[in-house]
């Protein structure tokens, strides 16, 4: 692919990352460099400044990037003299996000490491803290000259939550855009790093059978389904303000519904792939009355008793915050005209996984479908746990009876030898790195997005909808089942 | 499906099996009639007359069928009480075929074996000899009255090959019809009982995914290939008139193509599905340029150093039949036309398999196709050794770079669990004892057959057209690869 690109290609760069001591830092970031290090993925001059509130030094810092490693990492921590060497990269820097002389000193420490390493000014400010800070530390970033740099790039990086509705959206937006303009900007959805969304374009426009078969002549309806079974663990205080349908539909759901549903693209640039998926939410179409909202109650998941959602830490015991919604949509255009996407997404079902399911229509009522039900075709796109494809179609139940029987094929990713799947987040840092955003969402995006969640949440507040509670290790209430039943489907549940 | 039919609704019959002392006899008619027992799928009244030339007793002859059994059958011969009982429906009866004194004999054994086992006068007729036998043998069963009876029916079963040219199967056929009628004639292509070919109208029919990409538009062209490693093994005087044309091609392969392109019948029954096969046949357009005889010289098959055709026993050493045949045709239809069909079949081949390749046209050279070569989609269905079905498709290959791979999914039959592939026999001789005739070949796909073959033959008469020598071990001579290579395609070898 014309993507293809060798370490060797990538700019000198520094990245600095804010909440260094952070969860996601430990359990994502630090894993995914050294991941990018084994596979010779990072430049060749390059330096991470980690930056984080406590007092540190540079030796402890390493010390505990070394124990993200063991814990995280897919391939094994060795201390080989190459593992030496790269934590030789890492500079702990003390900073109080709202201490603008503390910049000074970080502009003085980056301009030196360019000196040392010949990271030629340029950067990636990765904001991994909560998202109060992403705007005052912009701004910080703007004031003491690091946001732009004559001769070499800045980029920034920034986790969701990106704002909790269009309009904190907008203004936190517009700061942002006041310090870095859209193409610095690398808003993550970690979901489109992971292997089988990035293959969802690769199979929908590189393969014969899909593509002539995906629309509503021949899909009956979509199903993307995203259960967890943890609770909102240590997160209350966020989720309290959050809830599901911001936390999981906003960006991750929508963002996979767009990929299914959008039109070719004109090209495979980063712009052209975002008009077209603009262009899906745009045609997005919801009745509020088909959305549910459920909150998990006592129950029992993993063998394990867990406690009710209003019972977690941080969360107010008569909460109405949703823990799972489930929904139905219409791509109003030519390709999706009456074909429903359902999605659901919820905290403490009976499983962990997410998987989008393709459904196709019944044949007519001839020939093997004249006397008996016979199952739909499924092409299921299984995202997690285990990557892969399956497709469950009808054949000859094997003896000398004439029987039919559902069957499946299957392609697991794991499958392909000697091959380790890279985490998300090392595709993503490696993109940024390379100045490639197809993964990151474009303004617009989130907008159209935003727009799409506020109508549901001011539905909700209009008609202050109950979060109805489901027991913890279910698929969410019965409303969710009624949902699909009622239009003569159901969930699948593999 | 309506099909579906226990044991205990078969009719009472007597089973006469012509040739009992031959290969095909021992090596398919017994274990199937074992496994059909095993299964509960023989009738509740039923009773086997094994007609051979050689004297033998009864009890000989069930020794012999005991040891068909162990060596052949799926499932092991126990000798259970439930096995003697099995053999206790076995009759022997000597015969020479051309001795008519002896049917009056036959007659007899058999209405004392209605008056015995309560076999009503139903017969089955299975003519396991070599087809010069077979006009006499029906003339003399009509003659001695067991053609027709009123009140009961009769069967009779052909093994190909039926003609070895549409003058002579006219001709075979106007002796078999004077003393049965159509619907009493059960022309046997095993192939039709094999598993995977069975399911061809289930898959086509019965799933959303693959009829809409059934035809031209999507289609780039089919494959199909029966490769075996055996040579002529002991049948040099047979094959010496036959050659691989008429062995194969006229019979198997064109059975499967007309599976593959049929349109969808009106309904299941018998005579609408003959009707789509035949209009197929009518369709078929062959240059006989595009067809490629060879003939195997000597060579290494598995590991093993063999002999030339011509040097096999009973093969004449200037011999000019061919032991391969490749070629293109077209079925010249609304749906199928400018898709070409290679076939190929050969002994002597490197491995023994039988697939039918179905190759999708590569998409439009944008996006994914602009810069590079990525492989078509593939539908293979295997027929045998390991029956199943793969889709190759293209993938994005796991990790950072961004190539695509061809990846497939799989079907195996194996792995329907708890489950041991009946033997095509089984299927066809259940079928005739319960009067259904789908899975054997109507007169007009016979006849039709041998037009398309003759034209080729006679083409080879008249341009005295040499069978090239290939090495056994190898697909066939260079011009097969090249008939496939000058349309820019290859030969799918898995």
């Amino acid at each position: 692919m014309q993507n293809t690109q060798q370490s060797s290609s990538l700019n000198p760069c520094i990245l600095v990352i804010f909440g260094a001591t952070g969860d996601l830092a430990g359990r994502k970031l630090y894993p995914a460099l050294y991941n990018l290090a084994q596979d010779q993925l990072l430049p060749e001059c390059f330096a991470v400044v980690a930056v984080g509130r406590k007092a540190k030094s540079n030796q402890d810092a390493q010390a505990d990037i070394i124990e993200s490693i063991k814990a995280f990492s897919r391939t094994e921590y060795t201390g080989s003299d190459e593992d030496l060497e790269f934590l030789k990269c890492f500079h702990y820097f003390q900073l109080d996000f709202y201490d603008s002389a503390g910049y000074a000193g970080l502009k003085k420490l980056l301009d030196g490491i360019d000196q040392q390493c010949q990271t030629e000014g340029n950067r990636v400010f990765f904001l991994a803290v909560a998202p109060e800070h992403f705007a005052p530390i912009a701004l910080e970033l703007k004031a003491h000259g690091m946001a732009h740099n004559q001769g070499s790039w800045q980029r920034v990086v920034i986790e969701k939550p990106f704002g909790h509705d269009l309009e904190s959206a907008q203004k936190l937006n517009s700061v942002i855009r006041s310090t870095f303009a859209e193409e610095q900007i690398y808003r993550i959805d970690h979901y489109l790093g992971k292997e089988m969304v990035q293959n969802l374009m690769v199979l929908r426009f590189a393969n014969t059978l899909f593509e002539p078969v995906w629309n509503n002549k021949y899909i009956d309806h979509v199903q993307i389904t995203f259960a967890e079974t943890v609770g909102v663990e240590g997160r209350g205080a966020y989720y309290e303000k959050a809830g599901a349908l911001r936390d999981m539909v906003q960006n991750h759901m929508l963002q996979l519904l767009t990929l299914i549903a959008m039109e070719p693209p004109v090209d495979l640039a980063t712009e052209s792939i975002r008009d077209e998926k603009v262009k899906v939410l745009r045609s997005l179409k919801v009745n509020p009355e088909n959305v549910v909202r459920g909150q998990y109650g006592p129950g029992v998941v993993d063998a394990q008793q867990v406690v009710a959602y209003n019972q977690e830490q941080r969360v107010a015991p008569d909460t109405n915050v949703e823990t799972f919604v489930a929904l139905k949509t219409y791509v109003e255009n030519f390709r999706w005209a009456g074909v429903p996407f359902y999605m659901r997404t919820g905290k403490r079902m009976p499983k962990k996984y997410s998987e989008i399911v393709i459904s196709f229509k019944k044949l007519p009522g001839v020939l093997y479908f004249r006397d008996e039900q016979l199952d739909p075709n499924l092409l299921v796109i299984r995202v997690q746990p285990d990557a892969g494809i399956f497709f469950k179609f009808n054949a000859k139940k094997p003896g000398t009876e004439h029987s039919i029987v559902p069957v499946s094929m299957d392609f697991s990713e794991s499958s392909l030898a000697g091959f380790n799947t890279p985490e998300a987040y090392e595709r993503l840092l490696f993109d940024v790195m390379r100045g490639e955003s197809a993964l990151f969402t474009r303004w617009d995006e989130v907008q159209y997005a935003w727009q799409f969640i506020d109508q549901i949440a001011r539905h909700w507040h209009a008609a202050n909808a109950p979060a109805v509670v489901y027991p913890a290790g279910s698929f969410g209430q019965a409303q969710a089942d009624y949902l699909i039943r009622s239009d003569g489907r159901e969930w699948h549940e593999y």
